[in-house]
């Protein structure tokens, strides 16, 4: 079976990589490096000390014979269409877009940026799977954010409704919160459109939250948790604009930075381990929908509040020295700090997702690892705190 | 009170631009023409013969010193910024998009053609209207094609639910049906974030299909219809890309080409006359929403089946000696071919909207008028038969 990981070479994408090529898939990574040069744009660095792509891509090689490198821009159409035409996978996962909210508010030309890499990235895919692989799968890194946050449970994309006395399954109606959880949701509009008229298969992930950093694969020898290699460790963002909320807390725990929890801290949302998505992308994979089905999976694990999650941070960070300060400050962002949230997850776990630890275990597992980066932390400490751009 | 027309130059924009002129308020008309560049694109063009942009820019303005224009594309951030800043409208009128379904379905390159045009077009004039005019009032085009087909009633934007026991009013869910209605339903959750984040007073229009093509201030003397202005006519077009259904039945009937209705030509929309269409949009300028207030109003006049339609036609054309034939073709579209369809029309009949003629009695203006152009349709009926773009 043949996959093409968009975006190999980022936060999630790469250590899917590992792990697909791990296990045996026939994988074409493509990237354009773009992650690199647009945490580089905002002063930003990853804490872990990530290999150049040349090193990743010639170590992975070394060890598997299954997995290919190509340079590819999503939005540039002849280099997607000749990759398809060449490749002709039986799978595409999507993961090669521009994942920040912060970053999509700063200015009127990150919102354009974010929009016309989104979208038209997306959309060069679909035009290029319609052409060379229509019964190809897709699988599309949506985000749990689509949804936003009504007074209603979140079914997994529709809902059966009656509405004046007459019935109908319609979509789960959207209200994102940002420019880039915007384009995610003209994204899901697209798909399911490309679906109904060139009866695409499409998975739609609506993703929870994710935090971790380490994954078997980046280990020198599988399994063993303590030593990485250095050429395969992922990513690991910790600033107020790729950071997300848990990873950000455990760096600024490490470097005893009070954590910043926004507003009230009642904001609640689902979370997934990075090891745990990594899981449920495979899950995808091999459970592929029928030709022409368009489906969406919401895909998390628990759901925290951003308080519980500094509580949780704390706790952990205890056991192993640290001593956790929390901080509320101004809310950056627009947004409802205290809300109603039940969302489902009900179609991964029937198709065996289980989650490999707790959050707490997790988090046993990060703050030691990330311990070891802690003056390349300390040394960017300067871009932790939110600047408000949804409010300038 | 000052108002931008964006897209002056179209078959909306242009009779609408002469109706405010007019009625005395300061019009700032803006285009770049695309519209005529892009019907000759597909080798058509319309049935009235228009008089060039200077010279109906000439004209109106010797009859009116509230006109003016200026050459704006609105994918242009700086062309869009200098406007604003310059004019500083109360009001923005935004029908400066591609709006056809068929010339997005053409190929890949249509569709982001239409999606860049559309989308980053409205996210420039927000972006502006946060920067120079947030008290400003957008009226913003979209269409209820927005709304799509599904078994249930289609409220103006926003329905009150009960799902699982919970209660909340959202947004009704969008089903478009080609990449220029989905440009729509993007354009109209980008305008609903920037609306709540910046507090910017919008009016989403969700627009039937329009039919007509004279309206008074195109004629020499006010109220004659007979005598229509060379300079001052809009534009009319009956082909397979831009032609509107009722439009194009019209033209059809008065060169004695058979209507080429879809299908079963049970697909059932809302309609409304050119004429009236502008006498909603000064409503809507003259009612403007609270600041902060995003609000959704459903423009038609009367449902009607493109069935009903070309019976009417036939039924009207017959009064002036037309020998009206209908002809079922196979739908080059992906679309219910029999749904349910009851949208709400409430909003703007409250605020004083009311139909001015009849369709039957607007058909007896048209068809005559129409008449006169009889070889200019006769001399492009190649361009009248529909091409399948959705299925191929």
């Amino acid at each position: 079976m043949k996959i093409i990981v968009m975006g190999c070479d980022g936060y999630i994408g790469w250590p899917l990589t590992m792990r697909l090529t791990a296990l045996g898939y026939d994988v074409v990574g493509i990237d354009n490096y773009s992650r690199r040069e647009r945490v580089a744009e905002v002063d930003a660095r990853s804490a872990t000390p990530i290999a150049s792509p040349w090193e990743r891509f010639t170590e992975l090689s070394k060890r598997y014979s299954n997995f290919e490198f190509r340079f590819v821009d999503v939005c540039n159409k002849s280099q997607v269409d000749h990759l398809f035409e060449k490749h002709r996978p039986d799978a595409v996962v999507h993961l090669a877009e521009i994942p920040s909210a912060p970053y999509s508010m700063i200015s009127q030309g990150h919102c354009i940026e974010t929009m016309e890499n989104n979208v038209n990235g997306t959309l060069n895919i679909l035009w290029a799977m319609k052409k060379y692989t229509p019964d190809a799968h897709l699988i599309k890194i949506g985000t749990m954010g689509e949804y936003g946050t009504s007074n209603l449970d979140i079914p997994e994309g529709f809902m059966k409704v009656n509405y004046r006395g007459r019935e109908d399954t319609i979509p789960f109606p959207k209200q994102a919160s940002s420019w880039y959880h915007q384009t995610k949701v003209h994204d899901t509009n697209n798909c399911m459109f490309a679906s109904k008229i060139w009866g695409l298969r499409i998975t739609d992930i609506m993703q929870g939250v994710l935090y971790g950093v380490s994954t078997p694969e980046m280990m020198c020898y599988e399994g063993d948790e303590e030593e990485i290699n250095p050429s395969l460790v992922t990513r690991f963002d910790f600033d107020e604009v790729w950071g997300t909320c848990l990873n950000r807390f455990v760096a600024q725990a490490i470097i005893d930075y009070p954590l910043t929890v926004y507003g009230e801290g009642n904001q609640t949302r689902g979370y997934l381990a990075l090891r745990d998505s990594l899981q449920c992308l495979n899950i995808a994979i091999d459970n592929p929908p029928e030709k022409g089905e368009y489906r969406v999976f919401n895909q998390f694990d628990e759901l925290y509040s951003v308080k519980q999650l500094a509580e949780k941070t704390k706790k952990i960070g205890a056991e192993y020295g640290l001593d956790v300060k929390i901080k509320h400050i101004p809310n950056p962002r627009i947004e409802a700090e205290t809300h109603y949230y039940n969302p489902d997850c009900e179609k991964l776990p029937l198709l065996g997702f289980r989650p490999t630890f707790t959050l707490e275990d997790e988090l046993r597992i990060m703050i030691p690892f990330l311990m070891k980066y802690k003056d390349r932390i300390k040394e960017y400490e300067k871009v932790i705190k939110p600047k408000p751009y949804w409010r300038t």
